[in-house]
């Protein structure tokens, strides 16, 4: 603590991501990263910004990627809203939508950034405990709120709501914001992008970090009624006038352009999950239901801290979180299948 | 508005970047652009980035670019920040050192960015007019605050202040930080950085986008006291892991690594500006001292909006402020010789 500093600062509880190890020869079914590179076309579109016009600032407005998502997804760019990465979004997001007076609500089990981007605002969060089968139970959220936000699959769960769900809480929640956190949502979940025509308060939030396989270019979505974007613009403006550079513009439109690629990858990751469902049952383990591209499974007789720890001396890293109700469970990454089997090799002698 | 909104957005006012233009054919004047491009050591390193790796995240603490700046200065890694451009870097020195009770002092003309951030931040601000001749005088800077922040050079003025009158501020102001925004500092100026080790409130903030040619890859860096550093780090944990992608972080480092290519191009900008100020002169103009790659001009007989306009007819397009005291001046960015005598010859006709 310094003198210097704001007041809150000394109190913030900064996020721990994932490590990235520096080694390269290490099995990392740690943070959730597409085992498959991204789309040689996103590629070629990078490429051809890698040149002396980045010495001139990018488009503030990202145009060219916001009519990339709005093409895919069927909406107008002006729903659309683009940033560093889907955490600078969700930042902008509790920033502008969720300071009320009221509560923000999310799961007792989630992305543990949530607490984090509260401290960072000031917004008093109020965790909902998700059912004894990990499950959202989105009745439990009808109550007295300043918004509400769940990752759809659930992370680090991995297990998704559907469609008729979600709606049944826009319907009981129309004054405050619900947020769609969707970073693993093409990995078998279903989009609530569908529902932002029909319900004003409704945000989706994505990634391109995963099943489009730019985790190191860093950007993030999220689509919604004008009016949510519209705060969201005010935010980033009022913040970085150009959040994304050349090369993220171009390679991330790239990325949603090029479908069968994406969709390719997606169900080669779908396919490698199931394998390894099956693999770690067989190995005693129980697995939560995932649609996502990592699974979340523990064992009833080894302790989860020490089979990661176990793992990692075999050089395979996933990741364990020391947290009420899920200290006993270990959240694995799906790999390519070599990687995969390297996992439930190592897991054989644990 | 929208009742959705967090209440503070509706008061926002967001910042308003100089135009990014989606011709090509304009002799563009108007950001403060390098006229030449990035060190090729630069396109070297982000071209080894270009390739399936960017499916896994970057290092979130980007140890290389700290290292490669730290070497640059002589300070150590511990003593520097780095963010998605200065502007990120900047927003985060507002939100984590300059929420205290007294009022943040920044001059009356500067970067307009500031009162920008005091709006989203919640800060009070005031504003210390600049004198007669447009420069700052730091004894007026010595009364209550909560911070104090200003450029080096001044923007849009150009001028600059010797690190002399910096150190006689510091002396007289210790309890709060001192942040000198050093965005055109390698242009004439002498950076403050030489005095973060003596001055435990200074904080030195920098971009890649002037330059270092990179305004496309969005990079900026502070240095400063480890206690200022880790109030920034702990708002950048807070806000988003991975701020920098791994083309940024290679591509900086490689810039501030490769000295000679740096030093070349800063010599020809500056050329080039003493070259435009005659021609300027020349031509009946009264241009303030510049220390950047930018020159702040007004003509005592012609209107500064109808030049501004009269130039873009002729496809030259420079800045124009309309904020008082400076309503007759133009600021015109240095480009290369064959822009800046577009921009001459289509003065002369007007």
């Amino acid at each position: 603590m310094s003198k210097f500093w704001s007041p809150f600062v000394k109190d913030l509880v900064p996020y721990v991501p994932g490590e990235q190890p520096k080694l390269a020869k290490l099995v990392k079914l740690n943070t959730n990263e597409n085992p498959y590179g991204p789309s040689p076309k996103a590629i070629t579109a990078m490429q051809a910004e890698l040149n002396d016009n980045l010495r001139l600032y990018p488009d503030p407005n990202a145009d060219r990627l916001k009519q990339a998502v709005a093409d895919y997804y069927g909406v107008q760019p002006a729903q659309v809203f683009v940033g560093n990465g889907s955490d600078e979004v969700l930042a902008h997001a509790f920033h502008g939508l969720f300071q009320h007076g009221q509560p923000l609500l999310f799961p007792d089990i989630s992305y543990s950034f949530y607490p984090v981007y509260c401290g960072l605002y000031g917004i008093a969060a109020e965790t909902i405990a998700l059912d004894e089968q990990f499950q959202i139970r989105v009745e439990d959220y009808v109550r007295p709120n300043g918004g509400i936000i769940f990752p759809n699959p659930n992370a680090p769960t991995g297990c998704a709501l559907g469609l008729e769900a979600i709606e049944r809480l826009l319907k009981a929640n129309t004054d405050t914001v619900v947020l769609v956190d969707e970073a693993y949502i093409d990995f078998g979940g279903e989009t609530a992008i569908s529902l932002v025509d029909k319900y004003p308060n409704l945000l989706v939030s994505q990634t391109l970090s995963k099943s489009r396989s730019l985790a190191g270019l860093r950007v993030g979505i999220a689509v919604g009624h004008p009016d949510l974007i519209e705060a969201l613009e005010r935010i980033k403006n009022s913040f970085n006038s150009y959040p994304l550079d050349r090369m993220a513009i171009a390679g991330a439109a790239a990325a949603f352009e090029d479908k069968a690629y994406f969709q390719q990858t997606c169900q080669r990751v779908i396919d490698s999950r199931e394998a390894v469902v099956a693999g770690l049952q067989a190995l005693g383990f129980e697995v939560l239901p995932s649609a996502a591209n990592f699974i979340f499974a523990r064992h009833p007789d080894k302790d989860a801290a020490l089979l990661a720890a176990g793992l990692r001396e075999q050089g395979v890293i996933v990741r364990h979180f020391k947290q009420q109700r899920i200290a006993q469970f270990l959240r694995i990454t799906i790999g390519t299948p070599e990687q995969n089997q390297a996992l439930l090799d190592a897991l054989q002698g644990l």
